[in-house]
């Protein structure tokens, strides 16, 4: 797995090869390389594996890599490629991709699969920022009682997120997002948290699927602490709620946010499990369903609930309304979470016993799938 | 125009052939015609013309004839029945009507065609609502430099709002709105104003269309005040605004808010031309494009539009999200302002030189279209 080795980043692709034969997996394993969370399998090196040159240039990130900034920038490089690799397989085109900067600092990887056989829309992004946090950022966090002192607040955060649009109705859409959040008060006091989550949105309920998804979510969770699964996916029913409707966006999953217990070092962990569960999460029901015949009146209804879609993420979604209001901004990479079409009817509801109006009385009344 | 008349309203459909057979039009004449404002051809009376009956019930409409609330209501289902019969004739479809009542006071009358020949969706909605103002709402008054004392306030408002999205994309998609406010502060002191707006979203740009609809807008301004078609065009500009895409919705038209100037009476009067205004601005731009042929790549841009037109509405309208907000809201009312179908493309940028192209050069820089 990609994100389970930390790399010698090397600054041009061109001289991989030489590097590799000359045993580069020992190279910058000196002080940078100091703490002892780092582990020996986080050696091995080679920026190529990524979709593109990560942010952060190379001989910063290979004389930091104690420092969790860089962890996580080449952790969330490497589940980008693994994802972006894995969905280009299935699917048979090959994702578009933007390597970008940002005047106020840092930049990101945007790599989008638009149009695809077997998705409609895959965007997969990295970003890793930095700069002065903006006033209605700090307020946000104050409101969510993250206790800042001063007016002027240097941050940094680095996330991966996506969201995955496939074409066949019986395939669910995936979204996910894994970041690390460093902000520092004018006394020099440090805050640092992770958030995330990854929560699945069908078109048609199939319960052995949502199980699936829920165990892997589950499994991933009991492993750092019996007390997460239960906690984040009702963080998760509770989030991603269509409140002008009264449903939720989807079937959920786990969400968190301002987690930095029992220590940096186990929440990275987590956090890196967790983004490592997306692809068993969800790939087995994309295998499964993708070549499912199906209707236009099943076609249609996808169109309807991806309108529900927009609606949850232009109305309510935290990350896309900060994004959307953030200077500098880069509004494509934010907006790809919307789906290629969408549509709404004036007053659609299925008719009763379908298997449309199954969907939505799970969507009313969110589950438990697990044990 | 039904909008010219104020009507003896008969409270069942029944009973109006036989009134009208003894002369309904004198009827009602007495205490509620006693404001001189209410002139002789106000008088001749039938809700049957209505989509629907209307909200408040027919004797209180009927002895308040006087009252700027009755005048509105009378006024703004006459003007939605003028424009659905009109638009209805054109395409061959009739509108669906619901008449809907709300818990908390008042209701409304929505009236939509979906999926017709030459309209894609057309929706036009009449509230009359009253009851007291949810905190944020008086938030957002203040904020506009309303200077409301206390804490508890009723309210009464009637509007009628409406989006036509047309099937062809060289025919634009029109938004309109007139609406009536009054607010009391706890001291009985009593706000009241009118706003509205009625504004233009072309998919290709076509001069001749857009000048003709700014210039029957300006006619109707200037017989009121010279100084509306300016200061309301600006107002436009101003407020349709996709920030985050860096271009206005549409080409503009007018908008205002707060106006009680310089009289009550003569408020009403522009309002009642503005909402007036609508069908000759926007009705000879669909005759004329309505069948004119267009292409697979065409259509794709319209949805394009289609789905910057679902941002602005989402994330910054004003109304949409004051009603997303509100408890008792019609949900299906306020989004019946939502294209059937809308699209998001990653990345997406027109062509140098193309029709698509030229038209966000407009979208990007507003322009001046009548002296």
């Amino acid at each position: 797995m990609v994100f389970a080795r930390i790399v010698r980043v090397i600054s041009t692709r061109k001289a991989r090869s030489f590097l590799v034969g000359f045993g580069v997996s020992a190279v910058g394993f000196g002080t940078a390389f100091a703490c002892s969370c780092v582990t020996a399998r986080e050696r091995v090196v080679d920026s190529s594996q990524f979709m593109a040159e990560p942010l952060t240039d190379a001989s910063s990130l290979e004389n930091n890599m104690n420092d969790m900034r860089s962890r996580m920038e080449v952790m969330i490089l490497g589940v980008q490629a693994d994802i972006c690799r894995r969905l280009a397989a299935i699917d048979g085109q090959e994702f578009r991709v933007d390597r970008w900067l940002r005047k106020e600092g840092g930049g990101g990887v945007s790599c989008v699969l638009q149009d695809g056989k077997v998705f409609e829309k895959a965007g997969v992004n990295v970003s890793v920022v930095y700069g002065n946090l903006p006033p209605a950022a700090v307020e946000q966090m104050r409101s969510r009682g993250n206790d800042l002192k001063g007016n002027n607040f240097p941050f940094f955060a680095a996330g991966i997120s996506s969201v995955i649009h496939p074409r066949n109705p019986f395939v669910p859409t995936l979204h996910f997002n894994y970041r690390y959040f460093e902000v520092c008060e004018e006394s020099g006091k440090k805050h640092s948290w992770f958030g995330g989550g990854t929560d699945l949105t069908p078109y048609y309920l199939n319960e052995e699927d949502v199980k699936h998804f829920h165990r892997t979510l589950k499994d991933c969770c009991d492993k750092h602490d019996p007390s997460f699964y239960p906690k984040f996916k009702k963080w998760c029913d509770d989030y991603f709620v269509v409140k002008h409707r009264g449903e939720c966006r989807g079937v959920g999953g786990i969400f968190f946010d301002d987690l930095d217990e029992p220590s940096q070092e186990a929440a990275f962990q987590f956090v890196q499990a967790g983004a490592n569960a997306v692809l068993p999460s969800y790939i087995p029901m994309v295998l499964k369903h993708k070549d499912d015949p199906y209707t236009d009146k099943e076609h249609q209804w996808q169109q309807l609930r991806r309108g529900r879609y927009v609606e949850f993420n232009l109305v309510y979604d935290r990350g896309t309304k900060f994004g959307l209001y953030t200077p500098g901004a880069r509004i494509e990479s934010i907006l790809m979470s919307l789906p290629l079409e969408a549509r709404w009817e004036y007053m659609h509801a299925p008719e009763k016993g379908t298997r449309e109006e199954e969907l939505l009385q799970v969507l009313r009344t969110p589950r438990e799938w697990v044990e």
